[in-house]
């Protein structure tokens, strides 16, 4: 077994014999990492060969692409083959392909070449190291056949460098331990849910029971919390104590819920990564000075009930009343699933926490970005969560012959919105971490034959500062009132939707940083794009959160939602070390 | 009563004295129109008097139209009034109104006043002058409230020109006789539909049939054409012999068919016109040296069966035999559907022309189009109908989270869409008589905070000579590849329909603008953005068309679609004058 010690110590040459075979038929690529010695963990390594091969250019990463063998072909000779090396074989599952599958493999790989010109590369020992099943490598093949050339060419690269992150945890002897054990939690919660066959776990429903009871199992059975319980909105509490139970206690936690087909780790991952931590203190028998109240929030996605965050609200003491009238689909209130749930509706006031009895709030949350994913990097620090504003418009203007009225007569609504589109694009894209969206377009019945009458359109608009989404949203609208009035078009801007930017606090922001720069890992200080309990808690206590790189570009609110063993350990990780350098 | 050659030679004061009460409380415009004389027909006199208000600007114009009193201020005061003088009350249509029409009424005046700042001005007495009941009168009121401000301002102007207009036929005691009759018989026509409450007139049905006998009737019974008959593929044809019966004939017509929904005059105008002109003819017991043969096509909308121009194809020898299979929306078949109306399918072959027969093909239609309402004109001369192409469009980009996708880092199709917009338009615009319209646009599935993975349109591009329109489908097409390479997404674009240009004989355009100069109104040569039964006629002789002015901005396709008793008489002696001077 390697150790970094040894590494560290090695000539250029027996450095790049040590790592030879992490990158197919590449030594140059560990012979160039040798310059940046001495690491200080595998993370910092790993992390030292992608930075030598994002540098070495495109063409160099064409040709170490294309050192890699067919899947299809080799699969052809010995029937039970993968794109790794033959050791790796046994965990993989293109072995049991029937012939089928066999010539529909062969039809993608020849496609596949015909559309990128170089082979299909899958990590095939996929996200928690044990092989991806048949089906999962071939579904995974037809949608990468679909990516744009340079995406596809950046996700075999991604491949490549989850290939040789799991050959080196091999030569190293590491197995990402606490990593597996979150992933497999994951899993675990992920077998309940609203529907067959997807994960949709919404408010209160039996699927949402289950996964409080099994977290609320979890904390005190496999993680020794001293407390747990469920409140009165269905939040899961668990407090591990410090050596002083009265001392003010750092909460951390975020939500259960999933939206309609989601995830398995949007929410999850924030709530399984603190009791992983906890499990480890109480293994060591280590108590902190403070204590750590981990919350399980059970509702923060808008799914069964409209209203959103409402774990974190009731945390928070903002839980708003008139949302118990809601109802479902089904015409259920949310007072009556509440009571169906055996939850004291009355008692909700007292969920409430005092702010002054907590040091702060942190949450690690899974990306749902590219961000991290583009830069290779396995976590992010959270400088702040986005304020933004949602509106819904339409243009109207004058349908009309599209034959007939000549280009200087018309009241074309949908050009109009095309050039608000253009202009939402370029003017979010004039200011750092501003993003602007046309999300929903449409020319309502419109015809092939006919100028468009009408335009509708949603817009969603967000910003690092309440100010900078302000200023945007005030560009926008003076922009659409401009080009209706040269135009001469009406429109309408309904506003649906607003939340305020919560930056992090400095001094946690600065604790996370530690965090991932002990671990030997570059910091990357990014916004979050999407919302999150934390800016719920934002409101009455300081806030910083830690981001996981996803998978698949970073997709969310989907089943392609990802992350590896190793991302997440690290994350374990990072949360241990934030834990233990709180004073 | 009033004679032009009276009126040509009153002197200033007296002329404007003659036309007092033309225009509510504005003798300015006739005094100003007098620079104009002499004046050849009524309708010189119309137009001069147009021209006089089109030319002072925007400040006289609301000052005209503030000068008319208020409609629903009268109808409180009389129970029994109009806006237009208490002359013409009783033609119109406010006097019984119920109390609860009459307090909306009051509300729409209200509400006009405040969005508009003018007084409602409609021609009460409209299209036919008989007056418009309240019902009409109501939904009128109601659709125009909802224009933008300078389209109602020309409206409104446009109402008034249309008072005028009836007010001087009255003082000069002319009658549109030829007018009314065909309004009239494209009533009549109007009262067979597919459909309640609707004029939708499909190939073959009942109510096609129905259409078909009766304007076999009309031909024989009520213009005293020589032959009549109705063909293989159910066009009536009727024959008016010359004083040679075996000289080259004239071939006119349009179709009688409609689009679901659709209005009296598409198609039917051309062929009732030709039949007032034979009624004259006959009625007078003239014979011109050539024959003339006017055919109602049976198809040319292509609604119940996909074939379009049918009824004209099959007198050009192009009828594809392939149509007959094709199946309507019940499954049944064109030949089905033949042989259910006792047309007998072997002899479609026959209906096909020899033109060496024909002198050419003429057609009268309604614009369906804008240009001549906005520039006041009762009729127009097309130079060229349209060549056309159309599209139907995908650009595949990468759906993501519209909160975590950066600026920079998006596959947006939606955007690249709106890029394509906008360059066609000014593509098109950038063209004499080109036009490009992006009719149909949608992201399938968006929602509000989804970057648009995918971006479907419709492109329809029109222009008068096909290497104008191809020209332009070639840099729209090229635009859209740039777009998509720069922006890093793919796209589809499939051709769904391509017809050629049709231009205009040049001396069969040149009688059509002898006989409208002859009628003392300016020559307005435009292409013809829709197609016609002339593009197929264009294939094997040459031929022309004529224009009538549509009311309510030229809308077509629409139950809206209207012309004036004034506008369609002009047509008929145009027509006239053009068969007078053929030789």
């Amino acid at each position: 077994m390697l150790t970094l010690d040894h590494l560290n110590g090695l000539s250029q040459a027996d450095f790049t014999q040590a790592l030879d075979g992490t990158y197919e038929h590449s030594p140059w690529i560990a012979e160039a990492a040798w310059a940046q010695r001495p690491f200080v963990s595998l993370g910092a390594l790993k992390h030292a060969m992608v930075t030598v091969l994002a540098q070495a250019g495109v063409e160099a990463q064409l040709r170490l692409i294309r050192a890699h063998p067919e899947l299809a072909g080799k699969a052809m000779v010995s029937k039970s083959l993968t794109a790794e090396s033959t050791n790796e074989q046994g965990k993989a599952g293109l072995t049991d392909c029937t012939p089928a599958e066999f010539a529909h493999i062969q039809q993608l790989n020849a496609d596949y070449n015909a559309r990128f010109g170089f082979p299909f590369i899958l990590a095939v020992r996929g996200p928690r190291g044990l092989g991806l099943n048949r089906h999962e490598i071939i579904a995974t093949f037809e949608r990468r056949l679909r990516h744009p050339v340079d995406i596809e060419r950046a996700e075999a690269l991604r491949n490549i460098h989850r290939i040789a992150e799991i050959r080196l945890n091999d030569k190293f002897g590491v197995e990402p331990t606490l990593g597996n054990l979150v992933w497999d939690w994951a899993e675990k919660l992920a077998q309940h849910s609203d529907v067959d066959g997807a994960l949709t776990v919404t408010y209160l429903t039996d699927a949402h029971r289950a996964c409080a009871q099994r977290l609320a199992h979890g904390m005190r059975e496999d993680c020794g919390f001293d407390e747990v319980s469920i409140d009165a909105v269905g939040n899961v509490v668990g407090i591990y104590h410090g050596s002083d139970p009265s001392a003010p206690r750092l909460l951390t936690g975020s939500h259960y819920d999933t939206v309609r087909n989601g995830g398995k780790y949007d929410g999850r991952l924030g709530i399984l990564v603190a009791m992983a931590c906890v499990r480890e203190l109480h293994r060591a028998g280590r108590r902190l000075p403070h204590g750590l109240e981990v919350i399980g929030f059970a509702e923060e996605e808008g799914q069964r009930y409209k209203a959103t965050f409402l774990g974190s609200s009731a945390v928070t003491g903002h839980f708003d009343s008139t949302w118990l009238d809601q109802t479902d689909a089904d015409g259920i209130t949310m007072r009556q699933a509440m009571q169906h749930a055996g939850l004291c509706v009355d008692d909700i006031g007292k969920v409430a926490r005092d702010p002054t009895r907590y040091l702060g709030f942190v949450e690690v949350h899974i990306e749902q970005g590219p961000v991290l994913s583009e830069l290779d990097l396995p976590l992010g620090i959270v400088r702040s969560i986005n304020g933004s504003v949602r509106y819904t418009g339409e243009v109207i203007g004058m349908a009309s012959h599209a034959g007939t009225t000549p280009m200087d007569r018309r009241r074309d609504a949908a050009v109009a919105v095309a050039e608000l589109a253009l202009y939402v694009e370029r003017r979010a894209a004039s200011v750092p971490d501003v993003v602007g969206t046309i999300g929903m377009l449409a020319v309502p019945a419109g015809s092939i034959n006919v100028v468009p009458g009408r335009c509708a359109f949603s817009l969603d608009l967000r910003a690092t500062t309440n100010a900078a989404r302000d200023a945007l949203a005030d560009d926008v609208r003076a922009e659409l009132a401009r080009i209706c009035e040269r135009r001469g078009l009406q429109f309408t801007l309904e506003e649906t939707m607003r939340a305020s930017a919560a930056p992090s606090a400095p001094a946690w922001q600065a604790r996370w940083e530690a965090a991932v720069a002990a671990l030997g890992l570059p910091l990357h200080r990014m916004p979050s794009g999407a919302g999150h309990d934390a800016m719920k808690l934002h409101e009455v206590m300081p806030q910083a959160m830690l981001f996981v790189r996803g998978l698949n570009a970073g997709i969310s609110h989907n089943p392609l939602e990802s992350s590896t063993n190793d991302d997440i350990d690290l994350s374990v990780r990072a949360f241990l070390h934030l834990l233990e350098h709180l004073a």
